[in-house]
């Protein structure tokens, strides 16, 4: 194990050895293997967004396996999904890439203005099927927030009595927020800082915007003229808010973009400190080969070459 | 044990043995016993529509032995019905027809805009009764979802260690819908693959109609030129969106119609790659005679003579 | 055993030894032990109604006592009551007279559109106080009616583990259902049905109306022209849709009323093949002797001398 | 034991040797004891209407000692508060005078229209702190009342098996009924008789006016001339809807109020069968030794002297 | 230990030794250890107010270490912070400072009328960290009190068998409350004496202003003329209110001000008789030097020096 993993292990020596040897195995696989960054696929879109628009456009992500060996051949660190994806080929690779169960899931079905996910699988479920950690989304700013803190301080007992890690997805959402705050830099300084407070090991939040939702985060963010300019400025907001970067905070990708834009999104994260990127449907919703390329830069990008 | 069993089988290597052992019963059991297609017999009408709606037309059917006679001397794949009809002669023909049990169920006494059934009996009541599967309704679209989503993720944990597979009934619906979106195109793939997603063994979905209900998913079907003209072409994109047809998905029967229909709807089923049909009111509210007569013919339709 | 009671017997072969000997007890006790016909004498309208309005009439209904002992002189089949009640006796009568704890209860000093009594004792409370059964509640119709499905659903399996068989009182109500429809022919029907799917052994209805409350039931009647003109005809409706009459049905008294519209309406239960009667105010708020006279020519209608 | 002890506990013989050794330990202790009556000390005002508005008028109240020495130099059957003030002196107390922990509160810091209490204590914290019975309040007209009676049914399987006795404090009041209907006569009786039901092995309610809350109960009360005239009326009528006083029923206090109004209230309830009174701020509210005298007033009252 | 110490201890005769233990370690830690009195550092803003607006004006703060080093230095007699501070640092630390876990946690980013903060920890978690008592806040007023009740109780019955103290924080909050009533003198001394009746060994609550929210309090207060025209008045009332004095109450610090506006705010508390003051925003928003020197001053003021 090189320096700068046994550094970021360094952070969590309050943890199991179970959870540490799990954080070091996702933070030591695939491409950037030992950078310190990660790369992560995760396909959840199926269920959260529904199949035919998710899968349509690259119709070999209607199978289970095309995703495990998407992963598997991009040499990402780890690959997330809900239990039936995870169920469907867990035996096949569990062991050429590590999983993340996505233990709580939503649809869009049905969407009130307060979003909860259900909890659909279970850490037993993550252990039986060789994961190497969980995934949890909370909604901060929903009037429903209570229930899943609750929910994910339950799972993150067991989760990490077992040895697995816990990442949390933290969206900021729901009828305390306006649309702008979801992804305005003071609020997901916040919602960064809520799921660290939580005791989360690994934090996923959206690339922060320019815009500031409180107003007392404004005052103070201009009264101490902090940088927001740059998604770099930002992130580095969101870095020190988790914990002063002691704790490893990863960016999603968003909506299917062009190349370019996604290149600039993922140096602005490393350079402001970000420790990678979560990318699902720009990555699957690519032919496989045009996806690899993609996936290949962008860990270049992350693992300083 | 066929080769076309021992492939479905294969999808299913992270279920217990027991899950596994009692799939094949189901699929090797009946007149169409090991084609790898499934004609079941479902009776929770007395419960979801009241008695009287249900069992006048044919008489016979108020008695809860008839159902089980008419599945085995049918030769049908399973019987499935609620806790009271099972129990009152499960000791009788467990051993003949392969039975499961509906663990939840709602009747139409009261009828909320967002409905969710009730857990009516138990995975234990399911073993002592000597049943072979669960089954068990979710209404994706409802604002109860989530209830419903966890209640299945309990059962279906206990089921599957006893060695139960999980059959969910997925039936959009709820304030989250319009009614023609109940059984839209777009929302048939997406329940289907909820219900996968869930871990559910076996799927069951309403025969989807072209109506798209969702926009996103609009646009992917326009830009992509999904074909969804005929029942044949719908039911693949539905079996697609479970896991690229590799979970078993069944159709339902709906209401009482003529003949004709049926055979046509079956048909299409079948071209469009289902795994088979789920009949109810077709075929217990028809004289004995005539309903043994159309169920040979519908065998006689999957099991490809 | 006679033959009759060996028959009904014979129905409930699921059942777990204890439970069958508590029905064939039960059958077999008082007057008309062994006709396969009860008469029982429930007294929780204290609760339900108030003591004022419930006992003044008849002043020694105070005491707890005064129930169990016109229970016994009157040969009655079981005695049914809250907790308080059973068990200020229980140690005395339990020897004397079956007795079935009502385990469910609603007062009127808050009356919700949608009712849901309280469950106010327990199995192991029926189990200490020596009871034959227990006696659950349930109002379909209400939009509260899945909490009490699954509240009997648990009380089930607990009692019938424990050899103690379960009544339901099944009484449409709620918000669901018009005034009229709660005596509807077809939602009495209905609820003996529901009451049957649940795992009752034995299930209590009041007396059917005429009036039928959903429009597809009217469709059916009429196109099938079920007779339901007389109270016998509406009670085979009922006791069919009782799993075609093997599933013990009784019917209640209702509020007090003159002895001969009572004779009649027995009589009517009888000839319409209900299992007996179910007789609270009608007996416990007459003078004593008055009471036994009564009761007594009630049990020999359905005795059938 | 003398015979009217005896007398009262034989209505308790189901209940557990420790139950009826902790009521006879009630009965017996204090300047009454063993004449069947009971005054007791109740002081969770400091819990219920704020410590200012309680204790202001004696300021030796703020300590939680004082009460329990009054209740021991009155010589009270019982001394009952909520967990803090018991656990502050109970390893000192808990040998001379019987406690009685009262294991739900409520505050007036939020009065919602359908008042439900917190359960604040347990029955393990009873035993520990050498309690002799635990003290619950329901609030019967109330849309909880569900909550409370279904609380009061746990607490009571536990309490019970440990050989605690249970007090319910029985007080009607909620969107069910108007503000006069809490203390009516007809609603009293009802309040007690549920409380009865439930299992309560001792009974406390307010002293009933003459109002008739509900129309039926109305009729009755008129058609057969039942006298309310006077308190000892009602509190006769109390008394026997609580099992034909075949429980403990003894009646609150109120608010501070005259010497004069005190001993004549509790003559009537003396006159009309009640068991005594539960006197909190006209106890504890009046300086130490005016209090002494009242009290001994009163125990004289309720002794027969 | 020191005569006050065994004084303040003799309070909690009823207590584990473990909490009796913990609470002397509290006590007798630090700069004015021994002395009676409590200075504790409580960093719970980041979760509560959110990141951005705690921790710029001081960035050190964004680190979690910094808060125990802070502690530490400042010879404070507890460090209090939600689970992810508190296990940052637990191990390196949790032998310097006695640690308080916060166990549970509100933030803003949605904020409903009738507020309940969430369970984000647990009394295992407070053990496996080597904490010396966990922390709780209730909002008396809110229509989810009840819920807070109902949790403490659960979380007080563990920690204690497990030897860990109870702090609430008791803040007069909700739809029961105007704002002005939040900190009025009459809810303060409630809120504090709710807290102590619910098991609390130390209670934290805002210094009380002189406005009076209730009127019942205010006709008291007016017709025994209490005083609370200073904060010492008013401290004296609320320490009055915590069971006579025999309860450890301390007082919040609330937003940054003036160091002379501080200094005498705990001049007032330590003449009312409070035990001490809980002081975050003021403490770590400064640079460390000067907090310091300001903590060094406060505790002087507490110490007596």
């Amino acid at each position: 194990m090189n320096n700068r993993i046994r550094e970021i292990l360094s952070w969590y020596t309050n943890e199991t050895p179970g959870v540490r040897a799990n954080l070091a195995r996702m933070l030591n696989h695939g491409r950037i293997g030992g950078s310190g960054r990660m790369v992560i696929l995760p396909v959840d879109q199926g269920f959260e967004h529904g199949p035919v628009r998710s899968f349509t456009a690259n119709a070999a992500g209607f199978d289970p396996e095309y995703h495990f060996q998407l992963a598997i051949e991009a040499g990402m660190n780890a690959y997330a999904a809900p239990l039936g994806f995870i169920q469907a080929y867990a035996d096949r690779y569990a062991a050429e890439v590590p999983l993340i169960l996505k233990v709580n899931n939503s649809d869009t079905l049905y969407s009130g203005e307060d979003p909860c996910p259900a909890v659909t699988s279970t850490v037993r479920d993550a252990l039986a099927l060789g994961c190497a950690a969980i995934g949890f989304t909370i909604y901060p700013g929903s009037a429903a927030r209570n229930e899943m803190y609750e929910e994910i301080r339950e799972l993150t007992e067991e989760a990490k009595a077992c040895g697995l890690p816990v990442i949390i997805w933290s969206y900021p959402r729901g009828s305390g927020l306006s649309k702008d705050g979801e992804t305005a830099v003071d609020i997901s300084c916040y919602a960064a800082h809520i799921a660290c407070q939580l005791g989360a090991n690994i934090v996923k939040v959206k690339p922060p915007t320019a815009h500031i939702e409180q107003a007392e985060a404004k005052k103070t963010i201009e009264k101490h003229q902090v940088p927001i300019a740059t998604l770099a400025d930002r992130v580095r907001m969101v870095v020190r808010s988790a914990f002063n970067g002691k704790r490893i905070v990863i960016f999603s990708g968003g909506a299917a973009k062009s190349l370019d834009e996604i290149y600039e999104e993922c140096r602005q994260i490393r350079d402001g400190g970000g420790f990678g990127s979560i990318i699902g449907r720009n990555s699957f919703q690519r032919p496989k080969d045009e996806a690899l390329k993609m996936l290949a830069q962008i860990m270049d990008i992350y693992g300083g070459k």
